[in-house]
């Protein structure tokens, strides 16, 4: 029964009709997976587990029914504790926020409610978001499930965890400056950043207004490609959400993708990688090769200050949202997180500006690489999963210094509000998972999922769980 | 002859094709009004005498020779002295940035010369077009022609100076906060600031670079479409150009306005008028509905906050651009732009994130209003030219509050990259100028032609010149 926790929500869907499990089932199954894992991982800040069978119960009744709500009904699914749901707390990771009980779910939550997922439980985080490695200091770390002595990545590492631990078929994060992606990589799953705009982030706390995206953590491409199809939409309650046909995320995935182009930067995205990264990932665009598309170097000198903007844009906006609740709950920060935010708040506007003109000139540059290639390929991070040792929670000098590589290859797409997907491409001889990182043209979400479909079924023995 | 200095740019390429006039004439009858109206307009910084007979002559050759460019072919026009033209001095207004002898023309005086303009002088302006008064420290001031104890607006009051006095047939000007608009308005002329990325601004010098604009100021709502059609296009060396199709600016001109929706702002736009801009502008208004247009009253709640934010933007902006410069050549700045620069670098990065903020917003707001309007009407500028004497150079109280109000109904134009057209609309009892201002959606500038070309024909005592 347990190992149906590492199937496809397809797969359980299937089974759920064939009347093989129940959702009931499959929710009591998952939260013994929880229980199980939970107090090594530390996945979750909270559980749902009273609600879960309720909601269970119902999807069973619906679909006996008839009231088939599509493939995610009765579906378990965790949430990144930064999105709201109406009437429980919503942490974002840190000591004070926790006394917020929200009146509205976010758009996401109606969307999944909408889909009949059952939500299973609220995931940890770093505080606020505001960091890449899910060491928390009011709610503890998260370990990765493949080595728990390293870090799952971040922020959105308790849903990563979860994810590959089958403590749910799915789950939600939210990525400002590779967060899904980072987190997906290192703990061996696939992650989508959408386009920014292309899902709703009303009702979910923000860390920078202008990078922040949320979007689905899966073991599967066809599992992303699911619940885009659920998240995806036009949301008059966001103000930068853009009003954009939303397509079957499906559809394209069974097109071949021979005779497309995939483009491989000079500049910036594979430098300082460690070596099994750097083979894995090359071995991948032999894969892609092979598979019909054709390789081209791209020349994107803008890169590097677009990266460096990057962190002027997160620092200065993630500083401007915390402005006065750092002021009335400085001493209820975690360090690292307040620095940061500190930081951002030294910075003057003409930093800004000057990180905004590297945006434009980085937004020109892009738009004329996809002219000449359907998406860009790059190791999602450059390293594995840092051993949880070298994080430091008072912003020491070590994590300053791994910070920036682990957001090294991911940032700069947050940057310019464009699609990428982390898939998984292979192991370190130590084990760890490696993600490709396969990034496209505004709105090209179909593409990026048919991409890495293809790779995904052309290299099925990279779809892995961790023995736990 | 002198008369026809006063004539629209259509008429004076009739005369010229009907062989009545030739340019060479042209240029020397408007080099004639230049030399009698320069000792008390001090409109330009720059004549180029002998080149513009040069081109003149030219001109004359080609259109004998059936080389005709079409209807701005041997008309003289005068360009803000912000725009580069290839190996002559570009000053900015500035005391040092006038050794500066750029390479290149600027992309609109290569479509001007492509058209066959004849350009006879770089005008006055504000330094660095930081300023509405045109109170220039080292070029000394301007005067508003009618009434020379007033300023002529800012910060293009050269080429509106230059513009109703007939020194030239139409002249180019820059907008970051209205600096086409407020002359227009407050010197009795049509003044169009397009959407943003219409108009190139390679080679023109920066003030803010997400509000600049350079758009064309003319006696006649025709000769500005004419201008247009020469100026509006994509430009690559433009980060900001937009790829967007180019129309005939002159073809809605003649079409019925009747049917159309005309938007009245609640907030803002009509608060703290000078009397007689408030009837002269109701009077307009009501001449519009009588045209068949259908007024509605607009509830734009986002604006107060827009109109501030486009302060914090643009100060930050200038001063970005100007940081280096301020160190290497501070005691070279007049007080008033120094300090404004200043105070431009010691805002944070929080203050611009928040304007930005506020801009999202309003832009949100503007494309509602837009579903329920064609355009928006308000007065351009709450009250008459201010006295000369009112401005004090060394950045008083008395400039620091007229500034504000300068600008009030422009700004948030520049702020939202919108098109916005000033047209004459009337004259206060002291016989100043006051300016009708049209503003509409992105890329509507046919629309506002239109518009403001069926008020200029319904109402042509309005389209007139000073005694001088």
């Amino acid at each position: 029964m347990k190992e149906i926790l590492h199937g496809s929500i397809a797969q359980l869907a299937k089974l759920i009709r064939e009347g093989k499990i129940s959702p009931v089932n499959l929710i009591e199954t998952t939260f013994q997976a929880i229980d199980q894992h939970e107090p090594r991982l530390n996945a979750f800040i909270t559980l749902f587990r009273e609600e879960s069978l309720e909601n269970a119960r119902q999807a069973e009744t619906e679909i006996r029914q008839g009231k088939d709500r599509g493939p995610l009904h009765g579906i378990p699914i965790a949430l990144k504790d930064i999105i709201r749901i109406a009437g429980t707390h919503t942490t974002c990771g840190s000591k004070f926020f926790a006394e917020e009980s929200p009146q509205a779910d976010a758009t996401v939550v109606t969307k999944l409610k909408q889909a009949g997922a059952v939500v299973v439980g609220k995931t940890n985080l770093h505080e606020f978001a505001f960091g890449v490695t899910t060491e928390n200091p009011h709610f503890g770390a998260t370990a990765n499930p493949w080595d728990t002595s390293r870090v799952p990545g971040g922020s959105s590492g308790g849903s990563a965890a979860a994810v590959v631990a089958g403590c749910c078929a799915g789950a939600l994060g939210s990525d400002t400056g590779g967060s899904i992606r980072i987190p997906a990589a290192v703990c061996g799953h696939v992650g989508l950043k959408p386009t920014y705009g292309r899902v709703s982030v009303y009702g979910v706390v923000e860390l920078a207004q202008s990078l922040d995206c949320v979007g689905p953590m899966c073991r599967h491409v066809h599992d992303v490609a699911l619940m885009m199809n659920a998240l995806a939409s036009y949301d008059a309650h966001d103000v930068h959400s853009a009003n954009q046909p939303v397509p079957d995320y499906t559809e394209s995935l069974a097109r071949p993708i021979d005779g497309m182009k995939g483009g491989i930067p000079k500049q910036h995205f594979f430098e300082n990688l460690h070596p099994d990264v750097e083979d894995a990932v090359r071995e991948a665009i032999q894969v892609l090769n092979e598979l019909g598309v054709e390789i081209r170097e791209l020349d994107l000198p803008s890169v590097e200050a677009g990266h460096e903007a990057t962190l002027t844009v997160l620092m200065a906006e993630a500083g401007h949202f915390h402005q006065q609740s750092l002021e009335a709950h400085r001493a209820d920060y975690g360090v690292d997180v307040r620095e940061l935010l500190e930081a951002g708040l030294s910075l003057s506007a003409s930093d800004y500006v000057k990180a905004v003109r590297a945006r434009e000139m980085a937004r020109r540059e892009f738009s004329q690489a996809f002219e000449q290639v359907d998406f860009i390929l790059s190791p999602t991070v450059p390293i594995p999963a840092p051993l949880r040792s070298s994080h430091d929670l008072s912003g020491g000098s070590e994590s300053n210094r791994i910070r920036p590589r682990l957001t090294q290859n991911t940032r700069l797409f947050n940057l310019l509000g464009l699609p990428s997907i982390s898939v998984p491409c292979g192991f370190t001889q130590e084990r760890l998972p490696i993600g490709l990182q396969v990034s496209g043209p505004w709105w090209s979400e179909e593409t990026l999922l048919q991409v890495a479909h293809a790779y995904e079924v052309a290299t099925p023995w990279h779809t892995m769980h961790p023995a736990l």
